[in-house]
């Protein structure tokens, strides 16, 4: 299967390393609008560098991989459909859920697959739960928490177009909730601004709140901050009505060092292209699955449309104070 | 100092064993509604019960301790502070914010110690939290987290005149909240009826998740549910600006058996005397040390005033669907 | 049941305590050849302080508790047997095995019960690892290894009258492994003076590694040193045909704080009377259950001489440099 | 750098997938006596086997990596130092110490690296460990326990030619104790076959302690087991003059549950390619910057003679039934 890579930037080159570690790819072309960073990349893989009108008109490539900035991802999709390859991208489809919508409708009448990145649900950690939970390992759930913190926030030029906290950084949360959960009917978000001033005045927040109320009951927390200086804080839990399961962080080793000073252990990952290292080759190994064996995919377009629609949902709701209905964004009405 | 307690309950028992403890304090009277209680109480400590009106009376009883039913505590409180003793009482004050704040009106008159048994602040694991959070261990605080669920819910019966899942449950985590952030500017609630459905036919939930919002952006949340099947699961944590600190479940025992089966480590324990065994002699001599030593009490009457104003702003957030601003409440307008 | 203390000192006291907890035992006298330590204590309890000889003379006392020098065991137990007591020792019986074992004939002929106060078996950490191991739930044990450090060596001028690490501290550990696996074949010591060289020049090692191994191939490892700067560290660790079952220490608290220097959680609780605060009061109420209700005492005369015996092997095995016989030192030929 | 593989086996593929990850390295033959397996390996990654002539006799081929049987290391070692090729072997050098001298005497002559797979001292747990302990922190090493445990034993059929527990499973242990406190003067082994009566009818243990100690007065315990049947078992401890430093396990995820059943959060992972998979790629790593930019190997011929010291000292130990001098055994004398 031949794969052609859009962005070679950090994300784009993990999916690069991921399609040669799996035996079933082979990556043929890049392109990026940094020309540079595209030759860089295609050097280290032995390959060419192409236009992107070349790679969607080379009917000898199965696939697009699109790994480049955020506001490309609709029009790539689109052209990517046009031209009849299976794609994978990255989230989110896009930072306007009414285009999210057409680029679903589109993507509806598509017969080859299309899978979204939600690199998480296939960390090993996550899907142990996941897995767990569809078992009744712990009953029926009941209150899922979810705590996400960056070690660090990014660059504040990079926050203004990141399209804020709960479509760049929470959406992921988003998708967790309704990986686990299911959509929820209701959105109430709480923000601040806490770690950087700047970022404020970029007109966002750094540290969010949100709660999901569902339809049966059910509530889902999501807790998210720019900064945990101590790494990349990852967990989840559940309290089913049997009792409770979690995630914990992935520490980046097991030395404990006891001493008058107390009993230290080492911090979660730093990065988070280390503690999904895991993750984003597996997460590849299913688009290929869904390729070349047929398999269905597991992280959909309307999975990315749900997490986007209660991205929405949360911007509303923080910059109205009440709780916002899930439904009626969804339709985009 | 001697000692007369109200209320030859479950909870007057544990209080007559610290009183016991306490070399210099020592329980002379006990007076319970249920006469074959307070006999028995009375029985095993070698003293004599007596009616509330004698306790009150006698000038040789320099404190009482009210561990009766809730609908007693203001009065109990009222009848103490006119009499001049010290009082002792366990929380709510009362299930109505507007009688509360009645009681702190007499209680600001009084000129000996009044105490309200909010428990948990003396449990060394939140105690040593709380010292670390104001040592600037983890820097400022910006996000807490406070779980709470009970093993198993009370009897209905108990529901209908508890007060609410706010009032009776929840109010030991505003009290948390309040001990470690201080009041909140805003209260949103979230509840259902998860567990048993005759709970909600009672007209209350047995699952509520609620969030605090604080003036300068600070946010907490809080966890409760009637039915955690393993356990009394009691944690807290806070994300400071350079880091994190939790207080984890105190397990049975430290034994932890490995097999083809995982790895199989002790539950919390179970029931809330056990987990806060040590908390309510802590609790005890810092009430004697208010008594004899003139030590301020750790635990005031506004305390149970700010509990008690949060738990009814949780109620009409509840019901209203919307944020609830807490100082209107607290104010009683 | 009414008991008299034979010794003043820390551990009397921890046992006094524990006398004044369970309702079934009195404490009515005490005696220590230090006159104000006996006065302090009795003058605690409200009771009087007496001489031996009235103690052991008094019909009405029913019970004696040895926590006196362990030079003065030996003989209390021989006068407490003629006096008709139930008696309850401190470890070790005597630093002879030889005299161990007359004291094993004496208390063979008293119809009363007599109790070594190995403390450990009582803990609950320990006992429920006991009780797991007899349940199988790890299979049948193999490899047993005891970890066992104080926080900080003794006074040298202790250390010269304690009989010596095997003696005075790894007897514990000895015990342990006899109520856990039995006796062994054969034992292997080594030693050296690692802490503080004054222990050596008193002719003693601070820090001890045994090797215990048993007829059917079982093998026992004791580890000890007289120094963890940490706190008291004293973990058990069994590995058994189906799995391992291991006790992890007691911790001061369950705070856990993370920041850039990593995750710190407390240190193992740093003294031996806070370790095992619960375990003295499980172990006297096992005492009281054989004088009241005839329960057998489940640490008899004879474990008492089988650590000793274990502990004279290592001592024999450390000066000799060679694996030593138990069978043949426990008879004392 | 060009690299030819002696042995297709398990090693031999886990050691393949290292060079293709390294970019430096390059695989360009591989060899072995089952050439069902070498034509595997070979088509897999792109080459041609060749015999093991041809690959010495081949000056464009920089090194050799001999992952072949144990019975051909010295004499492949000898042959690729007569050839002029850096060298990296799989440990053991040989079963017998008197042909690994000799194979130190030859290598003694030789300009290119040599290097031994002691894999685990690449493992980054163990490798923060030791740096910790280099860097004092927790003051001087006294007690160093080893504890290593086989999820399941290999087939008798492999026991018998593996040269015994000593020289096939505990010699890693030999060397982890050898990394981090050097040499010891003596050594004492004890041993059982508790696992599977066959592993005893071929001669072999199943199970073994063995006790190292230091000129200084230090003491290491190692033990061993062939069956953990939870996973691979592999743990390192060290109490120094200021504290404990451990390294615990791996385990398969970070996913606890806690039910009415306990806390049960995943076991060590089953197997050694999976525990020490960073470490084959860190350890080939390593040999390369040898081989390339001239740094020192950080396991030599030296510590292959000295962990092989260790294992006959054991053997001598256990049949002997007494302590044996290390320094001796080493010399060959």
């Amino acid at each position: 299967m031949k794969v052609a890579l859009f962005g070679a930037g950090r994300i784009g080159k993990v999916h690069a390393a991921s399609i040669r570690m799996d035996p079933r790819s082979e990556l043929v072309a890049v392109t990026d609008v940094m020309a540079d960073a595209a030759e860089a990349l295609a050097k280290e893989h032995g390959i060419a560098t192409r236009s992107a009108d070349e790679i969607l008109g080379d009917n000898s490539i199965d696939a697009i991989l699109i790994a480049s900035s955020t506001n490309t991802h609709s029009d790539l999709i689109e052209a990517g459909v046009k031209a009849g390859k299976a794609i994978f991208c990255e989230k989110p489809i896009d930072l306007s859920l009414d285009r999210a919508l057409k680029v679903r409708e589109i993507a509806a009448t598509h017969d080859r697959p299309i899978m979204m990145g939600f690199n998480r649900r296939f960390d090993p950690n996550f899907a142990a739960l996941k897995s767990a939970l569809d078992a009744g390992d712990v009953g029926d759930g009941e209150l899922l928490s979810v705590t996400s913190y960056d070690p660090a926030p990014p660059p504040v030029s990079y926050i203004k177009v990141s399209g804020g906290l709960f479509r760049d950084m929470m959406i992921h949360d988003f998708d967790m909730c309704a990986f686990l959960f299911g959509m929820p009917k209701s959105v109430m978000a709480h923000g601040a601004c806490l770690v950087d001033p700047e970022i404020g005045a970029a007109g966002d927040i750094d540290t969010g709140v949100v709660v999901l109320t569902y339809a049966d009951g059910r509530i889902a927390t999501i807790r998210n901050s720019r900064r945990a200086p101590y790494g990349y804080d990852q967990r989840v839990e559940v309290l089913g009505s049997k009792g409770t399961i979690e995630v914990r962080n992935q520490t980046e080793n097991t030395v404990v060092t006891t001493t008058e000073a107390g009993a230290v252990s080492a911090k979660p990952v730093y990065f988070f292209l280390e503690r999904y290292m895991r993750a984003y080759a597996i997460e590849w190994a299913a688009f290929v699955d869904a390729c070349v064996d047929g398999k269905g995919v597991p992280a959909t377009v309307q999975d990315g449309v749900n997490a986007l629609a209660l991205a929405e949902a949360a911007n509303r709701s923080l910059s109205e104070g009440r709780p916002v209905d899930v439904t009626s964004d969804m339709t985009g009405a």
